[in-house]
């Protein structure tokens, strides 16, 4: 069924989310792990140890290599856009980690020189691959509630980033919020208009670098839907992602995961459950493997992306006018993207 | 709608249950609490008071009360056999308390006593009553989940009962399960068989009594249903009151009431709920309520009680069954009662 | 422990809220409903017989007569300002549901002429009684999830009221979200920011009208809070009434009601619960109850009433700024009511 | 961390369950498998294929097989004793799924033939590595419920095998009663008493086999623990699969799983899940790696196996008891096995 040989790709960055991909890339049964690059080489080549593959440090490596079909980004955001232009001068298809880059005039730009590429560009939102919530936007799709009115997702982080990496994360809603704004699109494609408040509730830090802690996003679609996004920098209860799409006839509601099904009951409480799995890489954890499922498999097909480089163009967008409402305090109208 | 005045009931017993009846008495449309009478007069002058009636120390001047249609017995269980032969003889319906007597032997003199009695007597077994369990009834009554194959009844007390109390209440068995066996009767009238466990966990005092603190008891019904009663004379978690019942298409399952739907989110734990219903007293307030308007329903419609003496009679039976069953390590046939 | 005799109460109007009321009169110990007032006379007749009291048609007649201690005021909205004002100059203590008035020029002049009353007055925001949203207010007090950050309020009606009751609703902020505001100041006192947006989804009835039949509003406390409110004229699966107090150390939260706990298991899906509540009479039975103490606990200790007229004018300003922004797409920032 | 070279492994039987273990097997780091024996050699061949081993017919060819670590049996239960010998004498380490034998004279001679052996023999009762019951059993072990009173098993397949497999499957008790009576003893080990009923619901092909579809097992532990297991042949709702353990300070409990955590709220329905897992395949899909990774580890550090060949002894002791015990109507006193 699948073809001769497995798919032969590479990845670039080795941290956190680079070994997520190497980890899922050296299990996938079409593909084939060849390289891990990454400047900091000793990362790479421990990672590439774990996973069969090979360590280079320079990017030119990877695209010098014979016979790759793709490349997995998943080094830091200012590296994306030179190597996304790369791999699709060498007709390699992308699969990005989000943002494709803070700067929305740089983002414009590499769309701009991608406009004749046909190979595959995928966006890593990875939560529209999450289980429950790619159920909800199928049954939401079959028609399972109706027509669509109000979209709630709420998503918390157990606690803010450090300092060093809020400073250049591009503020809130270019750095988390971005996700709930590509879920949002999930539901509802074509969003008009952008309201957006932020606050300061409990961390000085994030205040003294003129960023929010907290914000509520509201969004409307072209059809009337609303769609609300509430952020918290941190939750105590761990990482809260949770959605509800709410229609004519109907809701559908995810909620969030723990590791088993055991409750507790006790004289100080009843029916408690356990802690919520702490973070992405836990939460996400099959979301990871089914967004590399889709990736592979729009390579055999040449079938379109999705979510596309389009995508993250479009949820970069929503960002900027998420800050720009919240500081002006004003919707902001969106212009379809020419 | 309702008759040109209220039916006019007396009430024997001041204690725990006699307040309760005595207020849903007191707040019910279509009844007069006329009379309380108790042996400690002093309580029954005060609960009198309360609720608008007069307090009498004598049973005597009940039954000479003219005009009076039904009686309720909530005195202790000794005298219920002679105050329900008594009411029935003046003609006042009777909703007694369960059980009617600890010996099958002086209930079924009673039953013979009543044998030609047309009144209405009704047994107290108010979790028929409870707004849950009789839900699940009627819907497996509908056909909702096809046919009936098994039933699961979990009912542990919050703590036992002072040693005086347990020394006198006839048993496990014919005490706390007899609840339950009612139950299992309200889903499967006819029980054939009786296997029953009994096991001394925690309580030095209950085990010197010879009586058990921990017992299950499994029952036949006539068409293969099994039926499974866990009980405990303790529960950290206050008062343990579910069941569930299993058919050829479905499963109905009613589980614990918590005082409001406030569920809690922290670092230890989530969805943690409130502590249940501490006791009978509270969980089954809405079924004592309930209970009172299928009396009245009955007498003023002459339709049967239920549950019914016959179904007093069949509970005793099927907990004299289980305590031989336990004793014996043998399952119990039940021969029809004659 | 109560006073010799009940509290003297007279009531305005017996529709549908005045009904609810009525009942909880008649049931209240320490309260004597003596009369029910209504033009509509056979109606406030019909009340009166099954609650021991008298009907008149003049509001004059409730204010001739002699010894009552308060009136409940659920006669139409354009009454409550002269009826308020009426029974503070009689001093009589006030419970009146909300709104005050549409008109906010017209309800500060109320404030006006009651700026010298002692009398209690007490606004009928019920939703602060109801037992969960109350108890998660009390544990937000309590401190137990730290410091507050957000809350999360979704309600939703069943299905919009008719083109007539629409018409002369002050539109959906006045009428519908006038309730979440105040449940949002029940939390966060001191709102400094509204920002909203309003959407036309499904009745052209409402849209024909210029009011919107979905809205989500957002409001910043004084002290960095956010508040969102999530709103629908219609609900497939009922009435849709939650709300979550997310704090510094954990989460509160309150789920929408079934008449039972029964779950139902079966081929298509499980744990299903029953049907919510149908509408606020069913959902909020208790907290009409517990307004009822309220009320009757402060005039008898003297102690200021919650919520009082002042929470009823805070929440009018409120609704008046939501639909200002929801118009301009401007935060409205608020200024202190002198 | 681990041994230069991964353990190397055969597996007997290529049917649903060696399937499982292949896939198992072939993705497990420290783990190489190395042969798959079935005497259906197309089967045998088109698994090897998958997971990269090589096919053999003949058990002997896995025997003469140099440098094997371990074998894992998942042929059928007619195989296993042979198996298990011929492994145990070549100092294979042993993983053999249940039962050993239908037969306990058949088992104990094999049990005879082992006392000398040193290799690790692990039984495949899979459901005690399953993440939920897992954690109980260690949250009891810690003490959380203070001590262990009560054990309430609910399990139930969606349909009953085909009239072949039930004939040959040694009837309810030792087929399927026997991974319950393996989990209660995970709770209580030490089981000195069964008592058993059974019963004929739905299947006239199981009743004319002389088997019941239908059974409950209460057993009591040394120290007066009672377990209660309730079986069907059938679940309309899928796979049951239910625990609650009951201590003097609280309960566990570990529910069904679901794919997702998606509920729908209509009409008709509240907070409606989604169907269970169909079957044990998929519901103990984590369970059967988690008891993979604990057969590497036994035979990597040498320490005992868990659940041993004397767990599964044990086991089918329980089972011949509950049989005895539902056929003659009594409880059966279980002796220590020498």
């Amino acid at each position: 069924m699948t073809s001769p040989r497995p798919l032969r790709m590479a990845l670039f960055g080795s941290g956190r989310i680079g070994q997520v991909h190497a980890r899922n890339l050296a299990a996938h049964p079409d593909i084939e792990l060849v390289l891990i690059a990454d400047p900091f080489i000793d990362a790479a080549r421990k990672l590439a140890e774990q996973t069969g593959a090979r360590a280079v440090q320079d990017p030119d490596e990877v695209f010098a290599e014979p016979g790759l079909d793709a490349v997995i980004i998943g080094s830091p955001t200012s590296t994306h856009v030179d190597l996304i232009t790369r791999a699709a001068a060498h007709g390699l298809a992308v699969l990005c980690e989000k943002p494709i880059d803070l700067d929305l005039a740089t983002v414009m730009e590499c769309r701009d020189k991608l406009k004749d590429t046909t190979v595959p560009i995928m966006l890593g939102f990875n939560r529209r691959f999450d289980p429950s919530f790619a159920s909800i936007n199928a049954r939401v799709e079959a028609g399972e509630i109706g027509s669509l009115e109000q979209v709630t997702i709420i998503s918390r982080d157990p606690a803010p980033a450090p300092r060093d990496y809020i400073e250049t994360s591009g503020g809130i809603f270019r750095d988390m919020t971005i996700h709930d704004l590509d879920m949002a699109r999930f539901f509802v494609e074509d969003i008009v208009e952008v309201t957006a408040v932020g606050s300061n509730q409990f961390s000085s830090d994030i205040e003294e670098l003129g960023d929010y802690d907290s914000v509520v996003v509201t969004l409307r679609g072209s059809r009337g839907e609303l769609i609300t996004i509430t952020n918290s920098r941190h939750c105590a209860y761990g990482y809260d992602q949770r959605l509800e799409a709410f229609g004519s006839e109907g809701m559908l509601e995810a909620k969030n995961i723990t590791p088993t099904t055991v409750r507790k009951y006790g004289a100080s409480g009843t029916a408690e459950g356990e802690a919520y799995m702490p973070f992405f890489l836990e939460r996400y954890a099959q979301a990871y493997k089914a967004e590399l499922d889709a990736f592979a498999m729009a390579i055999r097909s040449g079938t379109p992306c999705s979510p596309s480089f389009e995508d993250g163009v479009a949820a970069l967008v929503l960002a900027d006018a998420a800050l720009e409402s919240a500081r002006t305090g004003k919707t902001v109208k969106l212009k379809p993207i020419a």
